[in-house]
């Protein structure tokens, strides 16, 4: 491995989806002080030659990961890896670049097969940093850093809230849901499925069911960008030790939304349109209308619309009416067109036609933590928010979240200023700090304020 | 094998469990007429023992489905088995009842490792009479019967309901929730999970999630006894073809309760209380108030009472606030007790403290049938139902029920009353006729009666 920049350094990085956008632009930008050589490998060499744009020092290579003769030869060339792919095919290619002596960036969450090479990527003394994007990613750096501070000060966390959403821009915001697909629209159908979320609050665990989750909301508010409201993560104690948060009394971790997403979405719930376990009968020749009524009972004379509103006890003049409406959930001549669909992917499609970006659409992404923490006996609370916009449909807030963190630290494992080797998340201030700081520099930044404790218990009876 | 019944035939009963009272009782009963010798085996000898009471014709031997070489002693010297036996152990004694040539009778559902086992109890001329308890069983039977009754005066099926219920006798019937566990309160607790309830409307396929199946329940009435419930089972049309009902319109099967009970139980439904799927932090050390406060916000405040009311929108005097009541589920004083527990596991310590069976209790089996059809272009109806009691605790209705079809198939197996070999669930008139009949004797009869076809367009709109 090289020591100093004067050699030219190399990376791979592997996949060149969505979220690569400002990963590669970062690496090129740099390439030439840096003296870096950017490999990009996609199964469609088309997709990566894009994004190259026929940059001196970046090539584009076919990669086939489930030919991995070709992805062996490009690793064995490199210094490090960066693997963009689905998170599932990471493990075989942490395995490849402890043979191969390479270190290696994700953006995914640590699998229990990542974290068994610990061991043997210490003893080859490689960085494997994983959950570097925005969340996890920039989630963990922001709420670490402040901890941190308050731990220094000699302060006791005592409460720690964290959600992040993915949303579409204000100026890119048009439907009534506030809320169009900037990411896997599939994850966002069955979100909150397979388990009660659990979390802590005031020292008690909670479990909410999937069939409460979308009501049990709370709210945010963040200067210049109004309010927000958040559901439960499914395990919010996930990362409780790893942030020394062991005696905290609430953790709470979820998933930001405008207000009155979560109302509508329960209908939904409620109805049985988001499971995801069986296939609805001739789900092709389905009209909209035909797949509402399907989960509802047999009327010959009420109308969908009528006993959809008597089910889930809607009234006549709820604003949560129109947002239905706006799916044109009713209609009686717009087909599934699915064949063996579950009603997830059913729903799926009808969101698909509404909240699909446009050309001109904008992304972004929102974050808010609480910290709640006891100093010389007394409560405080820091609120520490952040809002990034897209540019287009290439360059999002989600690339940009995603991507920055992991071309960042990427090179800094290049040079030297993230050495810890071993499978790690970035939590501990070598690897926070210069990033944070970096990420400034385009715009990905923090407001921090205090504000009093409440918590839970605001008039401590 | 033996042909007539001047000779001893043997009778191996496996398993003397709860349902096996009535049915040892019927095969002791006979076995001095019709020359039987009977063999019970339990891994208990001494359950056996208590039932046979040292009848001259009967013995009891310990069995262990455990120990192969045990049962393949056993059976091998027999002319039939009955195999009472968790259903998953059938299997095993059904390829032992292949290799030594014997009958076999369960009343359990026929698995696919049963079915698979057709063509070789074909090949050997066996009869493999599976699904002859009471659901199913005479479910089966009593509802085969009307309707091939129907379709012989050239009558067309466009409506089948059919619904059974396990409850508590009206004599010993003295909670809120009209309900005692009779059987398995596991199976009752977790009743319904596990995907969508899916049946037949009017042409129609319909869905119900679990979170809608107690909220979508349709009420019966049967004279003398009152008013039932009905909520739906997760698959109607698992014997649509089996009955030959692949044109009918409505196909609908479900479990009978008392008026209410779903409501009620649709609250543990919501809170998230019937859940299986994972365990609850420090579960024995929990109070049932903190049981039940686990699935609520937290408040230094409020009352887990009014959260509870507040949350699932109970109006302050509505009485299925008694039946909560009535179970101590806020009681801070009750342990749960058990370690590592799911909710689901904890609800059903809860309820066994108030819904398990007193000695003197006394249970009811509750069937209810509906057919529509059309005959010489007039719709007609067919109402039919069945009430059994229980007499003591061993002598139940559930065992009588479930007992008496299993005896009455075996007898009618060894007679050569029932010759068609196979794999076969009890759906012939050859089967469900002499049975039928012969049940009456025993108090286990139909009432059918005529009435208007309403179907579910009783307008014709």
């Amino acid at each position: 491995m090289y020591s100093t920049n004067t050699i030219m350094r190399k990376i791979l990085v592997i996949g060149s989806g969505k979220s690569t956008s400002y990963l590669i632009k970062y690496l090129l930008d740099k390439s030439v002080s840096e003296n870096l050589h950017i490999t990009i490998g996609d199964i469609d060499i088309n997709h990566a030659k894009k994004l190259i744009r026929s940059h001196k020092n970046a090539s584009a290579i076919t990669l086939d990961v489930f030919d991995r003769a070709s992805y062996v030869e490009a690793i064995k060339d490199v210094d490090i890896v960066v693997s963009m792919l689905p998170a599932r095919f990471h493990t075989e290619v942490a395995k490849d670049c402890i043979r191969f002596r390479k270190h290696l960036v994700t953006a995914s969450y640590v699998s229990e097969e990542m974290q068994a090479l610990d061991v043997e990527a210490k003893a080859n003394g490689l960085v494997f940093m994983n959950e570097i994007g925005v969340d996890p990613g920039i989630d963990h750096m922001s709420a670490m850093q402040i901890i941190d501070g308050i731990r220094s000060k000699g302060g006791k966390i005592i409460l720690f809230e964290s959600f992040t959403g993915g949303l579409v821009a204000p100026e890119s915001d048009n439907n009534l849901w506030n809320y169009k697909f900037t990411w896997n629209p599939r994850n966002v159908v069955v979100a909150g499925q397979g388990g009660a979320a659990k979390f802590l609050q005031e020292g008690t665990y909670k479990y909410i069911p999937y069939n409460r989750l979308f009501r049990r909301t709370e709210f945010f508010d963040i200067a210049g960008y109004g309010q927000f409201e958040g559901y439960a993560n499914r395990d919010s104690l996930k990362y409780q030790s790893v942030y020394g948060l062991d005696n905290v009394k609430t953790l709470y971790r979820g998933t930001m939304r405008r207000i009155g997403f979560s109302r509508a979405w329960n209908i939904f719930v409620q109805l049985g349109l988001t499971d995801d376990s069986y296939e609805i009968d001739d789900s092709a020749n389905m009209s909209y209308r035909d797949f509402i009524n399907a989960f509802l009972p047999y009327s010959p004379t009420d109308s969908v619309e009528l006993k959809l509103r008597h089910a889930l006890k809607i009234d006549q003049d709820d604003i949560v009416w129109d947002k239905l409406l706006e799916l044109d959930l009713f209609n009686a001549d717009k087909k599934v067109g699915l064949d063996k669909a579950t009603p997830a992917q059913i729903l799926q499609k009808i969101l698909e036609d509404k909240w699909s970006l446009n050309h001109e659409d904008k992304d972004m992404i929102v974050m808010y933590h609480k910290f709640g923490y006891e100093l010389n006996g007394e409560n405080h609370q820091i609120d520490s928010t952040m809002v990034t916009l897209g540019e287009d449909q290439t360059y999002t807030a989600m690339a940009k979240t995603v991507g920055l963190p992991v071309a960042i630290a990427t090179l800094a494992i290049l040079n030297k200023k993230i050495t810890t080797p071993g499978v790690q998340i970035p939590i501990t201030p070598e690897v926070y700090n210069p990033i944070l700081e970096e990420l400034k520099d385009y715009g990905i930044k923090f407001t921090e304020k205090e504000v009093p404790y409440l918590g839970y218990n605001p008039l401590n009876v």
